[in-house]
């Protein structure tokens, strides 16, 4: 940290710099001036305004979870930070460290009511609950602290995101970097149970047909080489929970696709048969768990986070607080562990039989599993692929079998619609070298499709995939489901030939099956940013894994 | 009511028809399924799906501050809600009574973590702050007297927004109306303190130059009338804060313009000038006050909730808490007012001598002022003005000076960016005849651009007015004033034609001073949804009307 005398906005700068950040993302306002000054000329971090501050958030998601470290947006006061707070709700949900910086009207104008000062709001208390450390800064020598507490709290544990809080006055005072208050971290003893650990090994013993769920954990703790060595010595099946279908090449004999009621039919059948489930780094959401929360099967959980031992709709045969390294390191120096060679075999046999796509599938209209299926084969680890909710959540979940080191960015508990254009700006301003593919909807693209124009002034090489299949399926599935095929919705969807020239953006239309091929070829040998319209069966219904057996 | 058997759903749709409402907003999802299906077929209902949650509840807020009544908007579980929230905060720093409905995970679905069910989130204890009442409904017998409780407490007082949370299975059950629990709204006997109202007669008395200041109160008691007689009666001059500048024509007399820092200069030199405020029926934010917060004039308020009184940054010198009805009552059968005749002849001279366009506004490049006075001299009545945020807000606070009936409908408290277009869209869904002129400008159109398209599927009668003029104009004054004129945003504004295009809506531009009459009335003269751009000054800055002073 440089000694000159600076001010609260440029020691931030200078602070998220030495933190590793290199992407701010932002959309300026005069609550936040001073905050969007610094950060802008600070050299060697590079800045996005978004069209949204709800976008700007997803942004900095994306980058956290991609990179694994802290993401930054910030915001202006008032609205500005109230427009982000549903991002900020997804970073909680999905436990990824961001930290929000907002703009506050000046200290002496916070007051006691609905809004204060000019477009002033008490952004901090509303916040509370959804973060993992929020707070006002009133002193300009506390800036230190606060920084470093926000972000060590927002990697902490279960991370999730931070939001410090900056009035005008603040933001603009100087300080002494010598004046400052410093943050110490707790020092947190990891420890194994052994007890504990002796009791999951004797589990394992007994089990006939144990699973391995893994979820983003394993990313967050970087073990995934660890997780690896585990599987092949024990021969026990691996399945990811949603944030984690990216981590083990589908080619792998030990990975058998995403589980849940979202997941594929190998998965399904595979749970639908074990007897016991080994959950590492995941939160076995309600999505993966379905019906196996009413089950009885014994439920192993390895996670950092007490919390989830203390949930009430999980049944937990044996649970583990570790940190997940200390977890692996300790299992797998234990020599001689439980093999399950022909439950194994007995699944590569369901993992051959059990396409999501067959031969039926490759016919007009183009059925959106087949795209997907496509999309995985002529990818390759150049490509990082977001999602957005709905259909184009389900068919990447469920078809997008990711072999050649594709990395996917996605919604993973709330399949939030309009995520995939934020998601793809935040990973395409991080890696300007990759190509993001960016899978939406007809309907779920219409959310954040202001995000078009921030695509296109930075001539980013995004190539959004849009399937067109006349408005919101999934939704249309539930209806034909529970209310008479009644549907709610417009049934006129864009004309996105128009939208993409709106926009400044390439176009192309893909409109049947033979053209997937050469499509998809064709628009990823350049690095122009285009949208591609794929139309699809709009009839199509998801798959439900769990109902077909 | 019908008394027949229905569901949970059903019978919300009947009882808010039963309440004056016509209109519903939402955005559909299957965790609402039921919800949506039964307001969508209700008869007299009429329904318009919004393509963000967030719209969907401005324009239930324009319905209701439109309508005086509850504004309803409907929204699914997990980011439904948690998108819905940013409008929520709206409604509630604009006092504006609406009901929101969410959909959420069955009942037993429900735990203690980030995320539950099948994306399901704790939505209520996240807007308990932001809300009159909000509350998860976990029994079927308990609709009514959450449904009417919510209502209640919308209104009551200073209104906002109430949330009723209502799980899945909750949502389809059958019930009897015979067999629902009532709620009885508590009685309040208001009654004005006569020694207060003394004490306030007794400050007006000593006063040489006291001004009403009122606020939206003003209609959501329904008292314009007593307060032009009040006017009339003691020729105190009246000048309107934020969301009241369409109560009282301009023309009249009584009538000086909207007050505060983004205020007129008439107004400014008035209240520069006065010794005495009364404040009625409005909430005295910053933007009102500005210094005066820190001056020692003597300011009465009346208001129906308490805690402006307890508010540390206003010094009161008398203060009634009372409903409007009865101060004005009260007020206005005093006889022998005392009367303020040279103070008022003094404030029509300042109010002729003052234009906030003259002459030398009225040549090329477009003075974006100039182009909003005549858009309030070429509508009428027939005609509702939606606003946005930062410079296209500070023109019609400061130059449109209505006259012909007109309404207006703005982010009173925030300026928020973005919300003209789901105000517009509300506005013209409750009045399907009227004309709705939404002023918006080139950067904040973008952060709701997505609902030009439900303006163009229902083919509203709309007319978007963009204020080109290059980007964020008000937020480039604050970094000239304060960071040295180093601007943050991208200067690339959209091509409005072809966004238009997009939409399916018409466009037309206006380019010169010369042609902006004529342009307008072409406009104005047919129904169809229309994008007009006005090609604006881009270095044009916005008025500081106390500055001048």
């Amino acid at each position: 940290m440089t000694q000159r005398v600076q001010t609260v906005a440029e020691y931030i700068a200078d602070f998220v710099y030495q933190e590793g950040v290199r992407n701010i993302f932002m959309l300026s306002g005069t609550g936040s001036v001073f905050l969007d000054d610094a950060l802008a000329k600070k050299k060697g971090l590079t800045y996005i305004c978004a069209r949204h501050e709800c976008s700007a958030i997803i942004m900095a998601e994306a980058v956290a979870k991609l990179k694994n470290n802290i993401g930054v947006a910030v915001v202006t006061t008032g609205p500005g930070g109230t427009n982000a707070m549903p991002g900020v709700i997804e970073s909680w949900v999905d436990s990824t460290p961001i930290l929000v910086i907002s703009g506050q009207v000046n200290t002496k104008e916070i007051i006691d009511d609905r809004t204060f000062g000019l477009q002033g709001f008490n952004i901090v208390d509303n916040i509370k609950k959804i973060t993992k450390y929020a707070t006002t800064i009133n002193d300009k020598n506390k800036i230190k602290y606060h920084l470093k507490r926000a972000i060590y709290e927002a990697k902490a544990g279960r991370p999730g995101p931070s939001w410090l809080d900056i009035p005008m006055d603040i933001q603009s005072q100087t300080i002494n970097p010598n004046d400052l208050e410093d943050f110490h971290p707790p020092e947190i003893k990891n420890h194994i149970d052994s007890a504990s650990l002796n009791n999951l090994l004797s589990l394992i013993e007994k089990a006939k047909k144990p699973i391995i769920v893994f979820g983003r954990g394993i990313k967050i703790s970087n073990t995934k080489s660890k997780l690896l060595k585990l599987l092949a010595d024990t021969s026990i099946p691996g399945i990811s929970a949603r944030m984690a279908n990216d981590l083990i090449s589908f080619e792998s004999p030990f990975y058998f696709g995403m589980g849940g009621i979202r997941g594929n039919r190998i998965s399904a059948k595979i749970i639908s048969e074990s007897d016991l489930i080994i959950a590492l780094g995941t939160s076995l959401g309600f999505s993966f768990m379905g019906d196996l929360i009413k089950s009885k099967i014994n439920l192993i959980v390895v996670n950092i986070d007490q919390k989830i031992f203390e949930r009430s709709d999980l049944n937990i045969t044996c649970g583990l607080k570790t940190e997940l390294n200390l977890f692996f390191d300790s299992i797998n120096k234990i020599e001689n562990k439980p093999q399950f060679k022909n439950w194994h075999e007995y699944c590569l046999r369901i993992k051959s039989n059990n396409p999501m796509v067959t031969e039926l599938e490759k016919k007009d209209p183009i059925n959106s599993y087949y795209f997907i299926e496509r999309i995985a084969a002529l990818t390759n680890s150049r490509n990082i692929i977001t999602n957005d909710a709905g259909s184009s959540n389900y068919i990447c979940s469920q078809a997008m079998r990711l072999m050649n080191g594709q990395r996917e960015l996605t919604s993973g508990s709330f399949y939030t619609m309009g995520l995939t254009l934020p998601l793809a700006i935040g990973a395409s301003a991080l890696e300007p070298d990759s190509q993001v593919i960016a899978i939406t909807g007809d309907g779920s693209i219409e959310l954040n499709i202001q995000e078009l124009q921030t695509i296109s002034i930075h001539n980013l090489n995004i190539k959004i995939f849009v399937i067109n299949n006349g408005g919101y399926a999934s939704i249309r599935d539930s209806q034909d489901a529970m209310c008479g095929s009644r549907y709610t919705d417009d049934s006129q969807v864009l004309d996105f030939s128009k939208v993409a020239d709106a926009f400044d953006i390439e176009y192309e239309i893909i409109k049947s099956v033979t053209n997937i091929d050469d499509g998809i070829k064709k628009v990823l040998s350049n690095d122009k940013p285009t949208l591609i319209e794929i139309l699809c069966d709009s009839n199509q219904h998801m798959i439900q894994p769990f109902q077909e057996i």
